[in-house]
């Protein structure tokens, strides 16, 4: 029988969201007049931008006439949004990227998810915990890890703990490793890094030879003006970071579906024998090799984003979320909750009360408010005692859940 | 230094299609008024159908309103296309696939690469040659193969001659192997498999216990009623074949983007405890953890392809690109050449004249008739010798380009 990839039968439970899925939906099937408030899988709400929409159609319309048809495009992107991208979202904050340093994508899932392929099957990789599950189990499935102990934790992956204490800030490791995994406004802690902290990331990547690689998903809402958005805003970074970004949560492409990837060109990893070679190159390679390039109706919407009615547009929405984080983050803290984050994050993370655990809070609060969350052990063993609350809600369900924690828990 | 995956640097030359694009840009620059017809890369040119356009233009207003506004969806694809592609095709044609055994997703290059990440490490993989180098650069990068010899074979991939005297059909290897891919209509070829062919597929496949990997991207360019459309109409398939389909050649989605991949619940693999794991377990555990999901307005375009009015302009367009086909293999005939293909499939295959090589023809056909095709030994080492002509292009081009190798080669 054909042999399969045993790593995968090390990955423990199901991944996170399914899980969270599986008992909402037993729930619901047991309570079926219950009014479920999902603050859970940080999903947006409101609709896609009308600059977005108006560009789509344009574009679906070009499709429909054989002179301005597209068939394959690049699978790096169309140079019109790579150049838009590289324009507004680095050179506007003086920060060096060239469009063809951009690899255009159908998510930050997928490209941080991918990432670790191109390096070596036995490299050694750091990740904060609590993480987004999808850093570990990419690397799981890989075989760079083998079973998980009973909190949770892989053996062979290095774990940086992110604390009350030190402000759910990993620090650098004590060893040298090949990979870390940092993300920025951070899911799911809602924590943010300024300059010192990550120019303090620079110099150990720099130290010991690892690349960073950097998940910056949520730089759209960060309001504190001395956090940079970008880790290339960091003297440096251009030689040892790799940077994710989406479209998904500022212009709400959750399910239009589109990311970038950047790889500056100055990038290097080691060969076993000694050569150094670009990431640039193996990411290029293996992007046109098992990618065909994103929709372009797609692109063409992504690209208005750039656009000033576009960039006025993913304003508003990211504002209206941070009045819903604020909302919730008050709340809780009103019933004496201890809570963190929801200033330069969508994410507020909650200390559960009276030492309950991370997956009990959940079924209470989805049993007894009918609110939905996310339970911070899913994220990892710091996790364990906390829980994530999203701000990508409607108002009046967000007001409603922070009420209903406040009466009924 | 971070160290990267060394499997990368057995990749022999560039990608293919990258190698013809600098190819070709080198002639356009230095010959800026040839007026170039591509018949190369496989890639529609008719506007996508109406009936995709109308059903993308309406998901897009659906994104704009609130109520109707799409985040986040299934991994797996939604209900209503998984059921659509279950319905017609497959049920239609007698064959028996659940909704819930399709996985949709950006294309078939992406599921065809991505597929082998779920078998072992040392997994022995067999591909025709001839071949989609998709399928063995992606064994490559993931360390199943060594270096290429001068013929660009790698070492530790089993190769299948598919030549003139096979009439152009994979034989069956004469070791066991655990992963077998194949290809029909083929591509490069044009050769397609009757069902006792295919039947000789599953035996061996059931008998050694290996995996057939079956792409059927082509399946729409059949026109001989006896040639079966899905590895599924043959008895036992469902227990050892995986099936990729695209909406990429039938409904013209190169630049939308759109497929899926077939995997029944019934093929099972073995880990390396001997126990066996369903192959469908580990393929949703990766596409859920490494994939969001198609675009919305994309899976709602693609569904419209199963409406009548789309069923209808697929097959109109692939009509035309048939056309196409039978005016340039009939062309080359004309002239002496040796052709096969075009018949069920979008394209031809030429044996070069006076023992030319591939490239030597590509170099020539570029140079003196301005027309672009593809060298046969790009495809593999059995690919020496020949040419592949694409179906794919606009009526008036298709006929300047057989009057060209006509007069002028």
């Amino acid at each position: 029988m054909a042999r399969i990839n045993d790593n995968y039968l090390n990955l423990a439970a199901g991944y996170l969201f399914p899980e969270i899925g599986r008992r909402v939906a037993a729930f619901q099937q047991a309570n079926p007049q219950a009014d479920l408030i999902r603050l859970g899988i940080g999903d947006v709400v409101l609709p896609l931008p009308e600059s977005v929409r108006t560009a789509m159609h344009r574009a679906v319309d070009e499709m429909g006439v054989e002179q301005t048809f597209r068939g394959y495009g690049p699978e790096q992107g169309y140079a019109f949004l790579r150049e838009a991208i590289a324009e507004h979202d680095f050179a506007a904050r003086g920060v060096e990227v060239a469009a063809d340093e951009i690899f255009v994508s159908d998510g930050s899932k997928c490209d941080s998810g991918n990432i670790q392929e191109i390096f070596a099957a036995d490299a050694v990789v750091a990740v904060p915990d609590p993480v987004y599950p999808v850093y570990v189990d990419t690397n799981v499935m890989a075989g760079r890890a083998g079973r998980a102990d009973t909190a949770g934790r892989y053996r062979g992956i290095i774990y940086l703990p992110c604390t009350h204490e030190n402000g759910f800030l990993p620090e650098p490791p004590s060893q040298d490793v090949d990979l870390v995994y940092l993300c920025f406004p951070n899911n799911p802690t809602g924590s943010v890094a300024g300059r010192d902290a990550l120019a303090g990331w620079v110099a150990y990547a720099k130290r010991c030879g690892a690349i960073l690689l950097f998940d910056a998903a949520y730089e759209a809402y960060i309001t504190d003006q001395s956090i940079p958005h970008s880790i290339y805003e960091i003297p440096g970074a251009r030689e040892v970071a790799v940077e994710f970004r989406s479209f998904s949560k500022n212009a709400g492409f959750t399910g239009t579906r589109c990311a970038y990837i950047v790889v500056p060109k100055t990038v290097e990893g080691r060969a076993s024998d000694g050569r150094s070679v670009a990431v640039h190159d193996l990411w290029s390679r293996r992007h046109s090799t098992k990618f065909n390039g994103v929709s372009y109706p797609v692109q063409v919407g992504a690209a208005a984003v750039y656009t000033d009615t576009g960039k006025a547009e993913v304003r508003e929405r990211v504002q209206y979320y941070l009045a819903n984080a604020q909302i919730i983050r008050e709340g809780l803290e009103g019933v004496g909750l201890q809570a963190s984050g929801g200033v330069n994050a969508p994410y507020v993370w909650v200390q559960t009360p009276q030492s309950k655990s991370s997956w009990e809070l959940f079924d209470d609060l989805l049993e007894r408010a009918h609110v939905v969350g996310t339970p911070g052990a899913g994220f990892g063993a710091c996790g364990e005692g906390y829980f994530r609350l999203s701000a990508f809600g409607k108002r009046d369900q967000v007001e409603e859940a922070v009420e209903r924690i406040r009466t009924r828990l």
